[in-house]
């Protein structure tokens, strides 16, 4: 029997890589696509690419009447509202993805703090998984609420966490540079994604106070068992698609080229999404775009004791709606990587 | 005596260029710049490659008060907006070059046709003088009224208006293919122009529908005597700026290359801005950015007598601000080009 | 029982396209993968998006051992190879569609013309087919050979062949304005394609000797029954993918929205890959990236008889590797969308 | 009396920009354009911008006759073609300025170790001054020589030399993770600018291994006193000008927001071409294209005692062509930004 999936909230960008990708998921039937801004319209005059392929008419974003029809829904809507609307007898019927901010931070005061608006939804925090599926598989297996992580942590947190857990980076001194295309501000209407403002244009935004610090924190703290506060610097880069993370780390004692490359195999060798690049490669955006894959890199110096790490994501796809169906696949005990093979296109 | 120079609607993107070329204008010193939507704020503020160079204050877009501390005015203003506030006693007391479509259209019924607004100054239209500087020169010095040429037209009738008044062009088979970069679309918001939308994308729009479209006619016309309805298509392309004018035209009998060059020669020879590409050469938008040029080349095909005139301008120079400026110098019998000698920047 | 597919010349853009389709045909198992210039290389170092996924090594341009073990070789080698490397024995054992330009023209003589090389093999030309699916479906069928158009051709002639046909436009006036992404003058260095050179502007190119023109004047020719010379007038846009054609044509008298609509119904509605633009709506690039679909739409000024009809595709799929694909699967008797139903990425 | 200059390598894109700037400079006369490639060929035909501007012919890259007449040579050559010309009798003749890395470390060790070539003129190194402008100016004024910065040196140097100075940062923690668009590579044909190739596109490259620096090192250790070494880290952005770095620090002591702020207005505040940032506003490469600016700007984490400067130039100007005009205005005690006063353009 196929899986009867709803996205609410499906006509930004992350809710129409979802459609895409979910339209020719082989165990998965597409039953409901909402929308505030465009109800009643037809999802194809919203994004033409889907004419003669996906005509559904955008419903509007009635939990209630969705949950008895469907066996899961992707929340795709602005931090704040979802924690709002999601109630336990929801999660009773359907089993929850939700793609905002709002179950991602365990802790409500740091959740109140970074996104400045009260947690309606508390005792729901404890039910949530943060789904990054790599390092999360079991839990999101059994679980009915999985928080898919921002963007910027997926792939800053795929880079790090192999080495955070064994321990071997001084926690204090870690710093990640991260650029990423213009897609990760969404479709709202904004001057700073104007086309003749952002293109032809680089620059720093939200320094020291990005919403994804915490989330990185939170996780790299979890699984070194230190409390660990990073920097992270993101930039916006005149891009459709992609996210480099450049992460800088000190080592606290020396390592060689081939104990860090074991680091990463013991962790990350049968991983479908993570390739690991060999010696002397970096990852660059290109090579990911329209795929799940994550691509990992580093570079030693090893007089210093200092090592950058280099990731490379789909911002939408393994930091967005890719990571929801991988982590669905999980939930519904499927072949992890089901739907989600497609070759990463170039050039493009 | 410096001209004292002010700028009704400063902070869109012509208004911007205004002010870069009229700063460093000798003759110049610019005394106001209008801004409803910035008001009060410093120039800068608005755009930063002004910091310490522009810190002038926006003031309100009143133009009472400002008639009698200036001798022109440069109004960039929305369609309709000019023509409600012109006024006789304005332009006895400052020159005005208007930049909106206002005063471009000598019939008012055809304003109302392709703008869908009233006209609120119709009596004024015989005064206005349509502002191709070339073509216009003389009319332009003895005017107080210039209506400043849409960046399309621009580009278009210099390409044409040389075989036009020749007359050696079918009147009747006359294509436009136009492309352009998005800062032609302006600062305003706009799904269109969002970043993610527009850029690794081509697009044509308003097809035979846009209101470039009666001006082009209307000076091809006055100079060749019959009344000519050119096909104008523009497209817009995923550049920041320039113009790129395709013309198709049908010559009435056979002309070799030399025929047309001396054409092109007779009437461009000595224009400053005007610059003829060698055989087998091309206009491309990226030689001409930044700068108040037109290149204007074209390929004949002899046996079908077609022709094919390619010209290239800077949307925001030539096609706007430039322009304006080169038309300013006329009005105040200044040298044409003073003010207006930058190198076109490349790459850029 | 897999159709056993090889490459020969893997590694330009259009090669890698079919590598990326190919490898996820569900009908196809890819044996061989040829290229000149990256022998004993793997697929994944030319091209680092196929890290983890297709690591074969890239063999000699040897036919003679390559015809033993396949089913059908695509031949994505310079213009003038083919020819000289294509014999009856290789076409007694498998099935080829060339990609290049060597089959498509039937007249040797215009190709020497317009390639400016000499054929080595004319007598393959009858064989030939000339790879237009939708408009060649029952030859390609029943043939051995099948020329895979160009890309320009391939957007043009669909936007045009239902009129052609129809015998509706006049036939001395035909224009098409096209528009290319970068990716369509291929992977080879070059100072025209170099990113400074070619970002931010915009330029015809080979005006009037574009060697795509006879390819669309043969096939327009074929279907109307008249000898047809088109003007084609390529430029380049700065994106990587699509390609946008404005056609300009005269039609003989008067016609309606309802009457062209029809058809391009009567041509195209039960065509999978052809997608016709809503009233109103035209094809823009961005809708078809990533994908075999090619989008038409059209508008009419009914008072003077002119239409302009625009399509899009994604040059290097519907232009190349997807049109070559869909030809196979026609070829081999399959469903002819099978392995291209992916869905246009947005935004991309 | 007008400074007779000649550029030496005029047809890269640093030297075009220096055609340009010096064009215009009006204590300049341009006299000599050498280029290897384009030798005898007009300006204007290798730079189309050009054209109808500076039609002069590129010569041989011939010193010795150049020195006669000339006052000032700009040399814009590979690494390792300086030095192998440059001679002690051209520099009793002429004033040079050397755009290479030739002259720029002061150590010949570490120049072999980062060039991999030999010295020619080890025994000049000690008559060049490093070419920073607003950290060197006496020397420059009183020099023949004149090093010309990195592109990437020159933005990290002035962000961080006056917390170096100050002895403020912890001196083993300092990494600039710096972003440059694709005209800082060159002209020369690769395929990593390849368009298609890097469009759309963004990755680190020479990680710990990038040429600039020991020029950075170099630098700030003189300042500091003590032998720092950075790690930079630059990346390509698909954008054709602009560098923007981002510099990472740890304060020694706590620092407030003001205390910083005074450090820098203490360096900068009188420096023309040195633009500070209002609080909480940070520099983005829009802002400088196309001028000899360098914006800087902070932000502070108090509690943490880390610092982020960003800093943003057009690498052409200010990193390359602007500040040797800069340097040339100080050896012949012009007014510093004489010829250098273009406003920034934008959009661009």
């Amino acid at each position: 029997m196929m899986i009867r999936a709803g996205i609410i909230g499906a006509t930004g960008y992350v809710g129409s890589d979802l459609v895409r990708i979910l339209y020719h998921h082989p165990e998965v039937e597409l039953k409901l696509l909402t929308s505030k801004n465009h109800k009643n319209q037809s999802y194809n005059s919203v994004y033409s690419n889907f004419n003669k392929i996906c005509e559904m008419i955008c419903d509007e974003d009635d939990l209630d009447s969705a949950i008895n029809q469907l066996d899961i829904i992707f929340l795709s809507l602005p931090h704040g509202v979802t924690s709002s609307i999601l109630t336990d007898k929801i999660l009773k019927n359907v089993k929850v993805i939700d793609l905002s901010a709002d179950f991602r931070l365990k802790s409500v005061d740091e959740y109140v703090e970074w996104y400045n608006i009260k947690h309606s939804n508390a005792n729901l925090l404890k039910k949530a998984v943060y789904g990054l599926s790599e390092w999360k598989r079991e839990q999101i297996k059994n679980s009915k609420l999985v928080a898919n992580p921002g963007c910027y942590p997926t792939c800053a947190l795929l880079c790090l966490l192999p080495l955070i857990k064994e321990g071997i980076l001084e926690e204090e001194h870690i710093i990640i540079d991260a650029k990423s295309g213009v897609s990760g501000a969404g479709r709202s209407l904004n001057l700073g994604t104007h086309f003749s403002e952002s293109n032809e244009s680089t620059k720093a935004y939200n320094v020291l106070s990005h919403r994804h610090t915490p989330e990185i924190d939170q996780e790299l703290s979890e699984v070194n068992g230190n409390e660990i506060s990073v920097i992270f610097t993101p930039h916006l880069i005149p891009m459709n698609r992609g996210i480099l993370c450049t992460c800088y780390g000190i080592l606290k004692k020396s390592y060689n080229y081939e104990d860090i490359k074991k680091i990463y195999e013991d962790n990350y060798e049968n991983e479908f999404f993570i390739r690991l690049m060999k010696k002397n490669d970096l990852p660059e955006t290109r090579w990911v775009k329209g795929s799940n894959y994550c691509d990992i890199g580093f570079s030693l110096d090893e007089k210093a004791n200092r090592i950058i790490i280099v990731g490379a994501i789909d911002n939408l796809v393994k930091g967005g709606a890719g990571q929801a169906v991988q982590n669905m696949n999980l939930m519904f005990d499927l072949e992890e990587n089901i739907g989600l093979k497609s070759i990463p296109m170039f050039p493009v």
